[in-house]
């Protein structure tokens, strides 16, 4: 099952309640995807692409027009509040263009909402081909008998499906190499323990859970020998990720092990720098509870960003639906 | 209050169950005791060297004895008990080892038992003196100003009373300095998120808590400019503490900020190496669930080692109660 899919409106799979079930939400309106999207239900750079690529026709479904300046001032209107529902993936934003720019060509109201519907399937779609040949390009540089580390969800759940570092993973194992993994808790979302342990468990890929602090121990002790990690933004300098990435990264180096970053070249944005780019800060909440369980005192002052910039000093190699970059790398 | 006292019989501090509320909890047998230490209600290598002290002293009023050579018998056994419940921390067959054999040198019951509790009082007296000249000692290495990140519990919930390496932050800030701290929350038990913002907060020492994966983006800004942990057990090649401290050590590194060490000489081990010691490995619930959430597939494989080995090429002092110990560290 895909992680995003339009059938008479925009599903979702919610994974916030993963690995408790696998539930389907339907979104109506833009406002609901909106909300969905800030609350994590779906996450993950490819597949925030493909909600962006919804998000628009789903705008142009939403409501009646009177006509063709109003459906496409309205669109407009409503790819913006989409772009901007979380600040730091740029993947949000070049779906939302994609499929906005193409319909507003449309000519008629009908026309614009069908422009805009084949537009989404269509990125839709594509993330899927993408990410098979990423996993392609990426499955060279794993040999039989490798245990790879990865850190948070960049799996099928993080992409329409297949998945980006995950998905390197997968085509590997589908290419008949032993690979086993080590996964990353990833807090304080846990989308390694919730998303990733999960998808892997469902595929019967060999995973080990272990914390983010464990990383240390696991590289020094020989129990794993790559990382593959995704992307959120690749800038000229390096990348952001999921907060904890960077200190992995300075982790591998320090023992002298592959640190490969998968990601779709929608991710690139070359005209920014990490200075560019504000990382997004999210609530005290996600620390000090945990479901009911307090975790620390109620009003603890908390620095949660969600993100992190890693150096390409520190980056082994980028994989991409195009090929595999290597130092130095002049983008 | 300290963590650990006697009234009549053994008192501890519940401390699985802080934030929430300071609840104490008695000991009336060793195997409340023993129950007590593994499931970490107490916890700290300083406390449990307390722990295991009193440990002795309660094997003696437990039960009754028919003469001498029952109550030395009984002893020995239950000190070997106590000093098994947990096998990484050097400290609890310390507390052990001090009172079981001046406990031995008693001429009747009731010498066994006065001499067992006046020893264990004195290892928790001794305990507090310590942690004061480890602060005093360590405060020096503090300027005012300074953002210090630490790592776990090392506080006066890990101790009797005042702490080891938050010791050394309590004591630059009773002299007058400014410093503020950041915690990790200190994956899977959370100490640093349960226990070292309760302490700090009711200390009022400004304290910001992060996620463990944060330690690389939090030093890398500039947020803090030196770390300090506590230790476990000491060895000739480095240092044993909470699963983690490496990874924050090997970050430390990368940017070049001070990692300091803070323990008593109670917790030196020279007679080995890294190679002898075996890291305490625990249950995979306590990353599949998080209270009644599940964070993890049920039935996903973990692994879940309590502690970590630091080599001493990391480290940039050990601050114990006789002084400041620097590279190269010729024990």
């Amino acid at each position: 099952m895909r992680t995003i899919f339009w059938k008479d409106c925009l599903w979702l799979i919610d994974q916030t309640k993963l690995p408790e079930k696998e539930e389907l939400i339907p979104c109506r309106r833009v406002d609901e995807l909106v909300e969905a999207i800030k609350r994590l239900a779906i996450r993950g750079a490819p597949a925030l692409e493909a909600a962006g690529a919804y998000g628009v026709a789903l705008a142009s479904f939403e409501r009646e027009f009177s006509g063709l300046e109003e459906i496409r001032q309205y669109l407009v209107e409503k790819a913006k509040l989409i772009a901007s529902a979380r600040p730091t993936a740029v993947n949000l934003s070049v779906g939302v263009e994609k499929v906005l720019k193409r319909a507003l060509e449309g000519n008629s109201i009908e026309e614009v909402r069908s422009i805009a519907l084949r537009e989404a399937e269509r990125v839709a779609e594509e993330d899927i081909e993408r990410n098979k040949k990423i996993g392609g390009n990426g499955a060279k540089l794993l040999e039989d008998g490798d245990v790879v580390l990865t850190y948070c969800n960049t799996g099928r759940l993080a992409t329409v499906d297949w998945g980006t570092a995950l998905g390197v993973i997968r085509s590997a194992v589908e290419e008949g190499k032993k690979i086993r993994v080590f996964a990353c808790e990833t807090r304080p979302l846990n989308q390694g323990s919730r998303l990733t342990c999960y998808e892997l468990m469902k595929d019967r890929i060999d995973v080990t859970l272990i914390t983010d602090s464990a990383v240390g121990i696991v590289i020094k002790k020989g129990f794993v020998n790559k990382v593959i990690v995704g992307a959120d933004r690749i800038v000229r300098d390096g990348f952001f990720n999921k907060i904890g990435t960077y200190t992995v990264a300075i982790t591998a180096k320090h023992h002298r092990i592959p640190f490969y970053v998968a990601a779709p070249k929608s991710t690139f944005d070359l005209s920014r720098t990490s200075e560019d780019v504000v990382i997004e800060e999210r609530g005290a909440e996600e620390l000090i509870y945990c479901g009911d369980k307090l975790l620390a005192p109620k009003d603890v002052k908390v620095y949660n960003p969600a993100f992190d910039f890693t150096p390409l000093e520190l980056v082994s190699a980028i994989i991409t639906e195009e090929g595999v970059i290597y130092p130095p790398f002049n983008f």
